[in-house]
């Protein structure tokens, strides 16, 4: 219960509280909260407290997030009594901005991004298509949550046009390869964990120390132009077929608000390494795949083999450090059935299978093309929780 | 010429001009340059000279490297004819603190490292280590050079300790994968080129463009577990095997300082693609490999098939954008002689044929060990430029 009213169509409600950074015409970037329809400026609700609030008045979540679980936790109940308490109205409600009144930019600053590969069903499908006949996943997939390093510095948040890159593209029955604008942009529907407490180098953080390193999540849509992969990664994996741009939402949801939406893991058969075993878990957040206003996937987080956890401690056990502000993608999420595909690459079988789309066959991403990744999960009371949305709009690639 | 007399054995010159983070129990981390055996501290001089010397009162080169080349040309024309001329004394000699009288730190903030595989030689001893009786390049390898980001955040300055990673290896005839600390850890010797100025995203920087962009060059060990990169590198590439640390030097040698070492590129045939094409040169530097004060090789830079321009061309071909403190690695400098490659996996080809070192077998690196890479090029006068060296011990493994 709340004195905040919450808007039918509002993209969020009350129990979310995702954080995010927002500006005006009058403030420069700060934190923001979003409430409904509206976001709370965290640095005038501090001040007008009398508190310090120096952390909310920065261009991008770190400071905050570096914080740690304990004052997550101390910010995360002192809004909910705010908003369920009828005295926190006087303090909350002059700071609440109409959402489409403000500008909002990359909520984090990214250390490194690391992509995942964390679904059992996309790789299994990305094997069949690549590796006809052959077994469908690699002999370490079930022992290890493969993952890569991309490109920091290319992600950007919802709403920023992606160029289509140009790049080297050779097909098998071509004699050598040619340069020009990708023929394959493809999407990759994804959440992307981010790193609030950072580990130092030559330690490790074990599966149930999580969520006392990660901050909250994020929808992520990992562009991929596949000819460009196609003919790049053997033997160094993706690189320029990923690394022109990586989309976040706007808003990260804050772990403490997918509580109710923790869910067991699939089986891991064989079992893995001590290292990999603990009290695991992952998340049912559905990710829906939205094509020029048509749906054409729902993709469940659920389904995935690894949980984030593993995800942390596979990449700690050499003793890499974390840092505030690592991205840790899932990789494409892709569940069992073909509506539960997660790429074109997949929902198209590499192109051979249309896409009936009102009336129009398609494969790859077109010029002009929009794409929107949703993400929704069950709450505490029965409803349910919004992630903030990715859109993306495909701008043609540029003369050479 | 110079009123500066460098003595007997130091570590540098007057012709390098390197810059580096210092700091003492007095000052906290600034910008210096090297002169013989003495840092110069550019803001202490600056202030002398009233100018504003803010850009190197600050804990890295990124501002610094961030003003351009034009700026990179005026300051260290500024420095030369300070040296050179016995008026600069008076300006100059105050602010020289010797070398071992001050602590040298991580050069710059790392944005984002991408390492190359620019050397054939090294391409194609590894191929045919691990594939042998086949092709020893890949397909695409004499069509682009082939990179892929490696974790900028375990980028560490010379002398710090590597603590060898835990991880999970399988040998072919083990059944299942086990856990613990790596049995073949390597080093790869390399240089690494540090961005200045950025690039907006969805543009590309072209060939002859590099020097617009590209600051200086260090030079980089590339640790790497040669048993845990096998078993996880397909399909997605090294992750774990590489990410635990990478050390590079702490003087950043400006590209200025390299033109009397610029070489001709070897012949690239397959001709290359037109944005790989341009005004191309190498360097003539060479990188010595130590191991426990043995010399066990000397790797020719002037030997790798692609240029750095071509790197920079390549990285940015599909609009990806640069930021100043990206490191580009070149991968593994290896010539065509047996005592010119780059890495143990090379040098003992496979632990084949192990190394014999003041009597001893040695093939990968055992804990103690300590590896300096030291590296130099022709300079103007027909003497030689040094370059930072790049020093490291392994520590155990820690116990899981």
């Amino acid at each position: 219960m709340s004195w905040f009213e919450v808007p039918a169509g509002a993209p969020f409600g009350t129990a979310e509280l995702p954080y995010g950074i927002f500006s005006t015409d009058e403030t420069p970037r700060r934190v923001g909260v979003a409430v409904g329809d509206r976001v709370l400026d965290l640095a005038a609700v501090g001040e007008a407290a009398g508190l310090d609030a120096d952390v909310f008045r920065q261009p991008s979540l770190n400071p905050w997030m570096g914080l740690g679980p304990a004052a997550w936790a101390e910010g995360r109940g002192l809004l909910q009594s705010l908003l369920a308490d009828e005295s926190g109205r006087d303090v909350v409600e002059p700071h609440l901005l109409p959402l489409d009144a403000v500008t909002l930019h990359l909520p984090i600053e990214v250390a490194d991004y690391v992509d995942f590969y964390a679904s059992e069903h996309h790789a299994a499908n990305v094997g069949a298509i690549f590796r006809p006949g052959g077994p469908p996943l690699t002999p370490n997939w079930k022992h290890q949550p493969i993952g890569y390093h991309g490109r920091a510095g290319t992600v950007v948040p919802t709403g920023t046009p992606v160029v289509r890159p140009n790049g080297q593209r050779k097909a098998p029955d071509e004699d050598a390869p040619t340069f020009g604008p990708s023929r394959r942009l493809d999407i990759e529907a994804e959440l992307g964990f981010v790193v609030g407490v950072g580990s130092p180098q030559g330690t490790s953080v074990g599966v149930d120390a999580f969520a006392d390193h990660v901050f909250g999540v994020v929808l992520l849509n990992d562009w991929s132009a596949r000819d460009l992969q196609a003919w790049e990664y053997v033997p160094l994996g993706p690189f320029l077929g990923k690394s022109f741009a990586t989309s976040i939402s706007a808003w990260v949801l804050p772990l403490a608000a997918l509580e109710p939406a923790r869910r067991p893991l699939p089986r891991q058969d064989p079992p893995l390494l001590p290292y990999l075993q603990g009290d695991l878990y992952g998340y049912a957040i559905e990710v829906e795949v939205w094509l020029n206003g048509l749906l054409v996937s729902t993709c469940p987080y659920a389904a995935l083999y690894y949980s984030p956890a593993q995800m942390v401690a596979h990449l700690t056990s050499n003793g890499a450090s974390l840092r505030t502000g690592d991205l840790l993608g899932s990789g494409t999420i892709s569940g069992p059935a073909p509506d539960q595909r997660g790429s074109l690459l997949e929902l198209t079988w590499n192109g051979s299978r249309p896409l009936l789309l009102d009336g129009e066959e398609r494969t790859f991403l077109a010029d002009g093309d929009e794409v929107v990744l949703r993400g929704r999960a069950p709450a505490a009371d029965g409803g349910i929780l919004a992630l903030g949305a990715v859109t993306g709009v495909i701008e043609p690639a540029p003369a050479r």
